[in-house]
């Protein structure tokens, strides 16, 4: 199948490429590298060593044979991703191309505005572009499970039927975002679905969770293949983030009481989750959406688990309970549907002390590029302009527009 | 009280801000002129020779001793609305200043994305102008009732309450907006709600019918204050078109069945529910949204109206069923709540024959400015691109970048 992955260089765009590619599909890669910006922007780094994705093509080449195209350009410059649409010609368009951090978008005005101009004009140019030139191509869409906040009644996949003074309809679920960023995927969900109606195109929405880990089969296959691992306050997630503190001896920071409840992945099972719904294509006109997710947890269990893991590899933990710097709720009812992908084949991979223990040995193997002024929070909901440090706290980085 | 009306050029701006200056507020007018500017990109005007705002501006002082301020400028530009509103100091500002035609945002994809970037970023930064300069000023946003589509359940005033496996919660009503123009509202209502809970700003979302009508009691003051009359295909709305079809002996069209049923309401009424918003600020940190109509009509039965009126002043007149060019449910269940603004006090002007008679006095007033091109659909929604013409068919107008 041919398979084009926008945002290939990513976090999670990058596994599910070489899984793809490992799965004998034949894969392009369109990115123009944002996310290595973001890191200089911020001052921050991977804590894996990632190689210029020039070199990790060439390396999964030479140790596989399988080749993977790169289209070196913007989603948001519609020229660009039209002659590469036209070029790849895909059966599948996986869309990652997406500034994908709630804090990064809430930095000031300017990080807000970036965010979700990013989002929706590349969205927009994507189901442009696959209506014009590829109008049978299936749509593959990564959303957030943070679309829907925290409703007190049950999260379905996408969709809600509603009984009302005698009446009944299944409509779009209400959706609750907690973030600029988190606008910006809903944003896009309104804009796919309305696309599929008046197209005719085919779509999938994958609601991601929270995803942790960094290896995959294809990755581990070579140094140079190493996947991304974020732990600073942007762009780590908090599982990553808390192995790192555990291995650098700061306390496992919690942000307010903890009752947080999200939806968690191994990313093992994003990869997973990617080719069952390219090989599973949505009707022409269908625009679905799946919850993708495998284990709901609290933050404060989360915590307790890399705590336990960490003392059993003698590591000495503490737990420490920050002011929150979001507004959310900290104590809330979270029941997320996510049976769609499992009745489609996905087995999924919980998380156990031994992922943890994996996880773990990651941050002590890199453990000499932790820098730990990147990990506390600085970023706060309540205000509108955020200021943030590199390493020394002298050294201002003023956020000028991205 | 003082009130910032962005977009006090417009068809409903400018109807309100003289209503409101002659209600002795302190009125501020934000404007950028872009409504005048699509007029001249579309080869369109409206039927009614308005005047330059400085014009405007001026016969209404010397008739009435009211002074309005003037600030010329883009709300997407933040330098220009965050120095406005510093000095304005609004205790209400009135949001209008959006691209507000479905068909121009389906023109093709550049006007997709330019109505969605210039609504969405407008907004973005009305919010953060709001919080960081007058965070108790009370943020009055036009939305449309175009963001709900067509349930088949009752339509809610922005919010309702769902009972779902033996759970309840209070939700923001599902949007299935359908166009991107609609949708460019729907983010924009996820966008403020979240302002509102992150920040304690206080909002009220008008979600407006289709406007008909051009007097109101202060446009008629003066033949200097008259209001925009569109009945082009881009901008005109239903009822103004069909008034004109009427004067011109052209058949009355109706797109597809014509059992489209929509919300109405008279200008004049519109500038009233503004005022009503304005005296009755949402408290800090909260969300409203009111249904902001006065009737429901099936588009067939509006131009039976037209018909009858018409018919009555020896106009001879048929109905045309042309295809539809919008994707649409023809034949819906509707039934929009908008019990919220009258509660508040508003007393409505219901569709009457004498408002149609007044209505196509106007249209035969100014007879010799109907451009009867410009008033047979051609924005397809099933298109990605749709050519437009000026008058003479073999002039082709290219749609460049707005």
């Amino acid at each position: 199948m041919k398979i084009a992955v926008l945002g290939g260089d990513g976090y999670c765009g990058w596994a599910t490429a070489l899984y793809l590619s490992a799965k004998g599909h034949s894969v392009a890669i369109l990115d123009n590298f944002l996310r290595r910006q973001w890191d200089h922007e911020l001052g921050a780094q991977t804590l894996t060593p990632i190689r210029p994705l020039a070199d990790r093509i060439n390396v999964w080449r030479e140790l596989t044979g399988n080749s993977i195209d790169v289209f070196v350009g913007d989603v948001t410059d519609y020229d660009f991703l039209a002659s590469a649409i036209r070029e790849i010609e895909p059966e599948a368009a996986i869309h990652f191309a997406e500034q994908r951090s709630a804090p990064y978008s809430m930095i000031d005005r300017k990080h807000a505005v970036f965010t979700q101009v990013n989002n929706v004009v590349g969205t927009l140019n994507l189901l442009f572009a696959v209506r014009e030139f590829v109008p049978d191509c299936h749509l593959i869409k990564l959303g957030t499970m943070g679309e829907y906040g925290t409703p007190n009644i049950d999260i379905e996949e996408g969709y809600i039927t509603i009984e009302h003074n005698g009446r009944k309809d299944r409509l779009p679920y209400p959706k609750q975002p907690g973030s600029f960023y988190h606008l910006s995927k809903v944003h896009d969900s309104h804009n796919i679905m309305f696309a599929c109606k008046i197209w005719g195109l085919r779509a999938t929405e994958l609601n991601q969770g929270v995803v942790y880990g960094t290896t995959t089969g294809e990755t581990a296959m070579d140094e140079a293949l190493i996947n991304r691992f974020d732990y600073d306050e942007v762009f780590g997630t908090v599982l990553n983030r808390m192995c790192v503190q555990a291995v650098i001896g700061h306390p496992l920071t919690v942000y307010g009481k903890g009752g947080q409840t999200r939806g968690f992945l191994d990313i093992r099972d994003t990869v997973r989750c990617l080719e069952i719904a390219a090989l599973n294509p949505a009707a022409r006109g269908e625009c679905r959406v799946y919850n993708q997710f495998t284990e709901q947890f609290r933050v404060s269990e989360l915590a307790e688990l890399v705590k336990t893991a960490a003392t059993k590899m003698g590591l000495s933990v503490e737990i420490e309970h920050l002011p929150n710097p979001r507004v959310e709720a900290e104590e809330h009812y979270y029941n997320a549907k996510h049976s769609k992908l499992i009745d489609l084949g996905l087995k999924s991979h919980p998380l156990s002390l031994s992922l943890l223990d994996a996880l773990l040995d990651v941050a002590l193997k890199y453990r000499d590029r932790i820098d730990p002024s990147l990990i506390l929070p600085r970023v706060n909901w309540r205000r509108t302009s955020n200021e943030r440090r590199v390493k020394e706290d002298h050294l201002r980085v003023e956020f000028s527009k991205p």
